[in-house]
């Protein structure tokens, strides 16, 4: 068996995205105890950091040893118990996932729908508060990474509230993209993965609780049916009392304190311009190339485009003519959306105005090859005008 | 926020162990994507050498997304549903945390105890096995890493498949140390860690389930308790149809790969030999001390080794000397051994004559510090007279 030698991407699809220099170096960093106070000092940095990006003074605030599903499983078990209620909104693949585990967690689920690409109506979860008594949480995706779709949090969170739900949120795709805000939003619980907007691989997911949260699952009646997500004992050893649970992945913790730091460095604000204006560009190239965007601008995510497969145009054909001729990832569509719609991320380190560049002339060039109609430059030219109006990119 | 800098540490307590050098450049592969051919290939390499030194011919044997301990609940919670029957043997932690993830996934227990440091009598199992019908599954620690004992396999598999019962096994401390032989023990499902004697990182757990295994989950009557471990999504991530389940977890699978991929260059039975030499030199060691340790030699596994602290000896301080003195991480008891022993890691790239030296000059330092009478040196010549004797190190 050869060494590892895997082929180099640029990576513009769903996640994972592109990983920061100082997180792979972070990466190969020799490995200290789980028990050391050295890394100790780590674990505080690493929630210290993730306050901070998530926009919360929650103290529990630390990532699970697992990727962004398991932090999606980690606030199901921890706060549903068998028979409680909670409303999902569901619009895209990762509310379906939603329903999933929270129906083997033995929640009676109560789904709201939406169509995919648009967001969900408040109105329509205050509808399902009403005629449902005694609902547990109500949980929504903030980023969904199947349709791009980027949905409004306040005003669901004021309605759960209302009805004494707790609020719970998916964070994958959203957390250190656009602003996420859990005080401020009056979020409950919410979860992310590390493979998105903070430049970190995949492996692990943040979390946060607030204490109405904590308080759910400190008073369960009965076992949390997943030991290795039990939030009761993982809370000691992230806690003051370091308390053995399971050897933590002392190298993904590494990486994900760099690529924090490096978000904090940047600046919050700074890092959701950017992804703002390079989102903003991409957009304007891809519909100066005669390509539609599935969701109207106010719910489009930055970091994570939609856009329609042209007619008569071959989705695999061209995601494989720009891996193997561009080294260039974009993404294909998920359940509804799958064969017709691809996906680009500019997520994290990705987000750059020269990946937004790669990316519209690789897309120009494979597209004109399928035989789709493109004025050469025009996607180039429409992106420039944006990055030109806002002095940046 | 300060660049990462955490201390310089040998690390010879119950894991994590040292990670070899190329892995830890492994780990700072740029990443790819989790569908991204060139990844698929490297998904198809890693189950073939996890199939190697598992010694074992079991098409699912793969890496789960998480620690050691998500390993033991994918063995449980895919092969349990509520109701089962599960025979565990109990003599250490990582017995009794069987016990309860096996719990929370609805079983019915049936534990069988041994004393800690002592094997399981075979003969007890039979006898449990006789008394309640209907067992589904006998379960046992190959390696008990709280307490160093290493539990022959064959005589009880023989019996579970006797009763008609699965045999499952957890190998975290044992595979890559000893010999674990997966289908020659007829071991029908087992899971592992990467953090021992693999020398990689915490993170993943990988596992190996044979076809009776596989039918069991198949055939379930409930859905499994957990999205995030069910097999039967899985397996087909990592079986041909490479069909979308969760982000895998990039680097660490790289780096799994390497640390594979060295021990099969080094040759198992060279891997086996360099655990065994080095196990008993420091076992020379430690009694040429005068120290005792906890497991008749039958038993005894060269990888981890436990000793009894000296009485008057105070257990975290002799630990924090080591730690701050000369950069070495032993590990205490856990449990009922709390406070009582030491746990003595030489697992995978920890496992080297040089670490030997430093361990048995370090504690030897260190007890004569706090009072214990050692006399000089003795520990290293005895250590030495079995590398002498052997002719190797």
């Amino acid at each position: 068996m050869k060494e590892l030698n895997p082929p180099v991407r640029t990576l513009m699809g769903p996640g994972p995205s592109g990983v920061h220099p100082l997180v792979l170096k972070a990466m190969a960093t020799p490995v200290i105890g789980h028990l050391d106070p050295g890394f100790i000092e780590i674990m505080n940095g690493t929630m210290e950091l993730l306050r901070e990006v998530f926009g919360t003074k929650n103290e529990l605030t630390m990532p699970m040893s697992g990727t962004g599903s398991a932090g999606m499983e980690t606030l199901m078990v921890n706060l549903l118990e068998p028979g409680d209620k909670i409303v999902i909104g569901v619009h895209g693949l990762f509310g379906q996932r939603m329903v999933d585990v929270a129906s083997r967690a033995g929640a009676e689920v109560i789904p709201v729908e939406a169509a995919w690409g648009t967001p969900l109506d408040p109105a329509a979860i205050e509808a399902a508060l009403s005629r449902h008594k005694g609902v547990k949480a109500v949980a929504v995706v903030h980023a969904e990474t199947s349709t791009g779709v980027r949905q409004p949090l306040k005003e669901i969170a004021d309605i759960a509230h209302r009805f004494g739900a707790l609020f719970l949120v998916d964070c994958v795709t959203s957390l250190g993209g656009i602003p996420v805000e859990i005080d401020k939003n009056e979020v409950d619980a919410a979860y992310s993965g590390t493979q998105k907007c903070l430049s970190v691989p995949p492996g692990l997911s943040p979390v946060t609780f607030n204490e109405k949260a904590r308080r759910a699952f400190a008073s369960r009646k009965t076992k949390v049916q997943s030991w290795y997500l039990d939030l009761n004992m993982i809370q000691n050893y992230w806690g003051a009392e370091r308390f053995y649970h399971h050897t933590a992945p002392v190298s993904m913790i590494y990486a994900l304190h760099e690529g924090l730091r490096l978000i904090v460095e940047e600046g919050l604000e700074n890092v959701f311009a950017r992804h703002a204006i390079n989102g903003r560009a991409l957009w304007a190239g891809l519909e100066a190339m005669g390509l539609k965007l599935v969701v109207d601008e106010a719910y489009r995510l930055p970091e994570l485009t939609t856009v329609y497969i042209p007619e008569n145009i071959p989705d695999a054909e061209v995601r494989r003519r720009l891996l193997e001729q561009y080294g260039l990832e974009i993404g294909g569509g998920l359940g509804e959306f799958k064969g017709k719609v691809w996906r680009i991320g500019l997520m994290g380190y990705t987000c750059q105005k020269k990946n937004v560049m790669l990316c519209l002339g690789a897309l120009e060039d494979v597209l004109a090859q399928l035989g789709f109609k493109v004025e050469k430059g025009a996607g180039l030219a429409a992106a420039t005008r944006v990055w030109d109006e806002a002095g940046s990119g």
